[in-house]
């Protein structure tokens, strides 16, 4: 579940589905590219220097990801539903 | 625009409406924190250490970070409408 070599990928498998969001340092999406060719998602843990891979498809990393890029306004919609 | 000091934020301002998605090495979500109360999401780019970020409102930020958790069912739906 961590992440590991998988030829030059980061990632052996899909991820973990969650972590507390209040451990996230940084989340980082890395495109396809000619040493990897799927996107990965990766999570870098404070007070650690443990960084894991994200299931990209699990509700928890698809909520995560888009409410960074929600507009407030948008937000406050949502939180008002 | 470059990321750039601003109290302990790495973004001075908003940050590049866009850059070209095929020079992009990675993109970090950094959620707020203590010492900088902004959520920034910054663009290393290929071929170069220079790390730029990107506006979380753009257009262009928002369907590429979209696009990064979207299911690929759902994908082929939005490619057909």
């Amino acid at each position: 579940q961590a992440r590991a070599p998988k030829g030059r990928c980061f990632c052996a498998g899909k991820g973990v589905n969650m972590v507390p969001p209040k451990l996230i340092e940084k989340v980082e999406i890395i495109p396809p590219s000619p040493s990897c060719k799927t996107q990965e998602i990766v999570v870098t843990l404070k007070n650690s220097t443990e960084q894991k891979c994200l299931n990209p498809e699990s509700k928890f990393t698809q909520k995560y990801i888009m409410k960074a890029v929600e507009k407030r306004s948008l937000q406050k919609k949502y939180e008002s539903i």
